[in-house]
């Protein structure tokens, strides 16, 4: 199962709005076929791993196939998987986690069993799960996953009250937060962010073969269509307003405006467009914002991690990681749990998340034993 | 020297002022003996190691004898260790670090190799320089080592504006800084945080056979001889101000008030106390103080380390970690290099070092291959 997951790493860039799979087929102790999803309408890991090992002319009946989702047991832009391993009817069928998608649901594990071929469910859930965190979260809620993604001080500043931020971080963690950008479907920014820095928000640095979209919450419509994120690859932007010449404008450079309902003080409502994103098929939030948008998102309650750079040094007084309202009291304060963290270049990289978004997605994909 | 290190570990808490030293010696690839330096006025290490291999019938003409810091050479409170090693002649002597006080400064190497003692020197160097980098800075700098000490929240919030500040931490984080009150020789507060917490800042709910000694930084005097810090243990107040009456009411409770020069602003000479602590004997200082201690030290450059618990929470408006002067351009930062970072309970540690402080004490104890 290692192997398989390690074949479903491969994928994390690619597959969206699919789930990132991986399958190994396994004859007596030894690995005689893998694969990964493709992307999007290509074919599934099992049917990629089914397909090697023909190839390499193995019979598959002594096969245990080890794969890091239940396989899909619904026509989509695919045949059904489940139909695939019926057709070569492997030994067994082991599966790190069942799929929450309301289409599959323990559908694809029933059929299997049903077929005679023996089936493992629970083999590396935790690692499994936390691949396709996006895609549970979109299944099972209806809204993406969302990352924060902040880098500051040690005192918790993202930039001099200047404004100036370039670089508190370092080289290596900048590239870092790369990897975090390639594996979401959208990387959302506020119009603060845009005003200030006007960034390009694309996966630079590293490789890829397919870019995220780029996304600003843009309320009162600020935004300028010379921005440097309108590079012909799709824009979203949100907004309360509504402007048909910006909005053609914008069409021109492949980006879109997006008019959303308003919240009484007149910003987008987040939640509405968190709602919204998952209706596009969005897995994966990736946010890099002020402290505006971030303060906002944190007090909607849509902050589901928080990946987190701090640099070795204290800047004194600055730009915060969120504008927020004061609390009354540290009972009220809302913690989040810590995931891991370890030193990347000069700085220090923390995850943390909400250990109840987690553990809401997580008990989803748990099925009753039968 | 793993194991001489290892032994030298658990003088952490009890050598004040002297270093901390292990030594083992090993005979056919087999430990026979180990010691460790005792409370100041015991024994030394390698005196203790000396003794139990002659106790245990061992002659150690065939003998290495591994030691973390070089053999002291001079008559302090005890014999000179270089003198006991001669008239054992082991074999070899392996040496992890050159000792920078002026009294032995190669001396001791020295009088081994002309004793006709093999002698290697810098093997572990770094760990060994790591466990007395307070007594490298008292002997190379005549100033302690400066531990600053935080518990924040991600956003740099060490308490809300209404100063409530219990707890942002967990409890494992807190006792994991009692360690490090634990080998410090003096733990050091501002009378902010004393008149609004009352701490008694002593070492609690981990062994130790010696406390710190406690001291508040007073400048105007504020301090109320009923605080809970007056327990009888020896504690220091540090003020620019005289005041005979309440410096008897201390004394009563075994508290010395210290008048110091000030600034032109009127707050202690922040860079004199330094050195005046390190006239004292003091290695190391723990600091545990409030925004405003922390900014004048760090403004005064005396912090040599911070040592940072920052919890998985996002607080908005609250007490920063040091006030500070905005900074004019992040090209002025002054930046610190991460030492290490791990979870402990529900937070994050993050330790990180003044390098140039750091590298310049460590050079001092470089020796020239003769």
């Amino acid at each position: 199962m290692q192997q398989a997951l390690q074949a479903a790493r491969t994928a994390l860039y690619v597959t969206s709005p699919n789930p990132r799979v991986g399958c190994v087929i396994v004859i007596d102790n030894t690995v005689v076929a893998t694969g990964a999803t493709q992307p999007a309408g290509g074919a599934h890991a099992e049917v990629m791993a089914l397909r090697a090992a023909r190839q390499a002319g193995y019979s598959l009946a002594q096969a245990t196939v080890y794969v890091t989702l239940e396989p899909c047991s619904h026509y989509g832009r695919t045949p059904p998987c489940v139909q695939a391993l019926i057709q070569a009817r492997p030994k067994a069928v082991v599966i790190a986690m069942a799929d929450p998608n309301p289409q599959v649901a323990g559908q694809g594990i029933a059929a299997l069993k049903q077929a005679g071929i023996e089936v493992l469910v629970g083999i590396e859930q935790e690692a499994a799960f936390e691949l396709n965190i996006g895609f549970v979260a979109r299944m099972v809620r209806g809204r993406p996953w969302l990352w924060l993604k902040t880098a500051s001080s040690l005192d918790g500043q993202t930039a001099l009250t200047s404004g100036q931020s370039k670089w508190i971080t370092g080289p290596e963690a900048r590239q870092d937060g790369q990897h975090f950008r390639a594996r979401s479907c959208l990387v959302l920014t506020g119009i603060g962010t845009c005003l200030a820095d006007n960034p390009l928000l694309n996966v630079r640095d590293i490789p890829t073969s397919r870019q995220p979209i780029r996304a600003v919450v843009d309320s009162q419509l600020r935004i300028s269509p010379d921005a440097a994120l309108f590079n012909g690859d799709p824009v979203w932007v949100f907004t309360t307003q509504s402007n048909a010449q910006l909005a053609a404008q914008l069409a021109d450079k492949n980006a879109q405006l997006i008019t959303l309902p308003a919240t009484p003080d007149g910003q987008v409502d987040l939640v509405y467009l968190m709602h919204w994103l998952g209706k596009q098929q969005i897995n994966e939030v990736h946010t890099e914002a002020g402290a505006q948008l971030n303060g906002a998102l944190w007090q909607a309650g849509q902050v589901d991690a928080i990946l987190s750079y701090i640099a070795p040094v204290v800047l004194g007084p600055g730009r915060p990681l969120m504008y927020l309202d004061p609390l009354p009291d540290l009972a009220h304060a809302r913690r989040m749990e810590m995931v891991e963290t370890q030193l990347v270049g000069a700085d220090v990289r923390i995850q943390m998340r909400h250990a109840q978004h987690w553990q809401q997605l997580y008990t989803q994909i748990q099925i009753e034993e039968q």
